[in-house]
């Protein structure tokens, strides 16, 4: 019995994706080998991480100047090779805080000995809120303005692009990215963890700006290099194939459900109806601001913190799983992305009615 | 129809082990949840990582002063890690040169600003041979010593381990870890991608002496520093949780098979037996020095580089794939890992036999 899987990431994938990597893994493509086992430099891989890059470009509308690269590390490598590829010692960098994730490429940014300015902090709200457009000035001198458009842990999102004029916006998408469609031209750089809306752990996603590779400084170790990835088409060592293939049939599952702007939709619905509940209750709350929360990440709190357990527990129980909240702030967190259904929500807002009136 | 499968990475895996891959991929531990979405902090995968991590020093008797890390960026990325963690820039390292393999991280090493000395250089060769213990010097006061003990490219595999008194020996052991028994007391690091004898690319072991962790110089990037990464046992970020998982299913296999006693008894049979029956035909041939042939990279020529091309489509045919040689140097080769069993030696050498026949 499959389960209603609410993990922040890695999370739950579309059950025809799981179906089809279960039908063909011992034999793929009827070459009698698993697509684990194939060579990287093979035609049949080639052409699967071909066919996902034009998959990725035609449902996330890429333009022709935007390279993509398939990468290891997650968004977490990226941390380091945004600076390492974009700026060098001692220039000065623009950041918006929200969040811990924020504040991780922040640390980053530091530790390649970048000037970082944080132009606009949402400490003070507890990180509840995102900054209201005009309420901050981008320094036109900055190699680059950094945000976190969706933070897991807070479950705040923007619900806008933060305006950069000429110095390139750059993201940390891993949350957010194919979830409703994204004006990539924007950017200078998207960068995304696939764990979350595309596929295994394993695997980054980075969308980067041609006039924006090249820069590396010496030393950038040569698999997070823009240029040197670039170049080889993300081949320069090994890549993780198993995830990329993946990530091919995830993208092909969105493609025929009716690509972003359906995604959207039914995003949008399924988030309306958990914060429409959660709003409701007076025993559940959310303390995010509501122009900023989240369609991805769901904090929410009961008002006796001790119930949090038997929540979890008992949701566990009812297959609904993986609600606990992130380990450093507690409560409870649904996450609803991509490949969960609207029935999940559902399954998910009977249950907490019932848990309401059992210990309400 | 499954194939025997030559390709020297990613590479075949034993059947056992896909089988019971396919069998949970949507449903593990009766958890109705795939273990590519359960949650890395979960208590399920946490288990999983334990587990692997265990079987891992069991199998291969990792002593308790080393750290196992399971890292991304595959040998690739610990190139550059290698020198970031364990040399200041400017500081003396030694290496042993045999291939193309060992060239790659002299080149990181030189990237990062080390002095680099190859003490020992098989270019003479056309790196077909090992240096002879004795026959160089190791500097007193290099950071390290680095050496590649099998050249999957070039088909060279050291049979000793090089002395290197008080230095701390490195090893890019990706193409022959957990073939045969390995002293791992010898190593101060030793590092492998797993697409060869462990599991899907996308994953690296990292196998690092307690002495040398915690002086990685500033800049590091986070996934790269052994210090954080062995604090957070290999989950300072989101681990490749799939291919650690499949670590587990393959070195579950090595322990039922009879661990690496067994597995280098049939290693060196299969490998026997090819070169064996390269050396008897007189229409094949291996340049690789008696004494450095690999176990598990056997490359070998015939008289007519015109016939390569329909040697290696008539093999795939004959359900024989993979066996072109190296982009890099043409001819053909039969990489035999772990899952290769001796019945797919036995039909290499029966075709090598019948086309030698029809085309000789």
């Amino acid at each position: 019995m499959r389960v209603f899987n609410f993990s922040a990431g890695p999370a739950m994938l579309p059950l025809p994706v799981l179906e089809q990597a279960q039908a063909e893994l011992a034999d793929w493509k009827n070459s009698g080998m698993s697509v684990i086992e194939v060579s990287h430099r093979g035609k049949d891989f080639v052409a699967c991480a071909a066919e996902t890059q034009a998959l990725l470009r035609e449902v996330l509308g890429v333009p022709d100047n935007y390279k993509v690269l398939f990468l290891q590390g997650g968004a977490s490598a990226q941390f380091d090779a945004v600076p390492l590829n974009l700026a060098a010692p001692g220039d000065l960098v623009n950041f918006i805080k929200t969040g811990q994730w924020s504040a991780k490429a922040i640390a980053a940014s530091k530790r390649q000995a970048l000037r970082v300015d944080v132009i606009a902090d949402e400490t003070a709200s507890g990180c509840t809120t995102i900054p209201a457009p005009g309420s901050y000035e981008v320094d036109p001198g900055a190699a680059y303005l950094h945000y976190t458009p969706n933070e897991t842990i807070g479950g705040v999102e923007f619900d806008h692009i933060p305006a950069a004029g000429d110095v390139p916006l750059v993201a940390d998408a891993s949350s957010t990215i194919l979830s409703r469609p994204l004006d990539v031209s924007a950017y200078g750089v998207v960068y995304a963890g696939a764990q979350k809306n595309m596929g295994p752990a394993g695997l980054c996603v980075v969308l980067v700006r041609d006039d924006l590779i090249g820069k590396a400084r010496p030393g950038t170790p040569a698999i997070l290099e823009y240029a040197g990835m670039a170049a080889a088409d993300s081949m320069l060592n090994t890549p993780p194939t198993f995830s990329v293939y993946l990530l091919g049939l995830v993208l092909s599952w969105i493609q025929q459900t009716g690509g972003l702007a359906a995604m959207a939709e039914r995003n949008r619905a399924k988030a309306a109806a958990l914060y429409g509940a959660i709003d409701a209750s007076g025993f559940y709350s959310n303390p995010v601001a509501p122009n900023a929360r989240s369609w991805m990440n769901v904090p929410f709190l009961v008002p006796d913190p001790s119930l949090e357990k038997t929540f979890v527990q008992e949701a566990w129980a009812a297959g609904l799983t993986n609600l606990g909240g992130h380990r450093s702030v507690g409560g409870m967190r649904a996450s609803i992305y991509n490949a969960m259904p609207i029935e999940g929500v559902q399954a998910l807002i009977s249950f907490m009615t019932d848990f309401e009136r059992r210990k309400g």
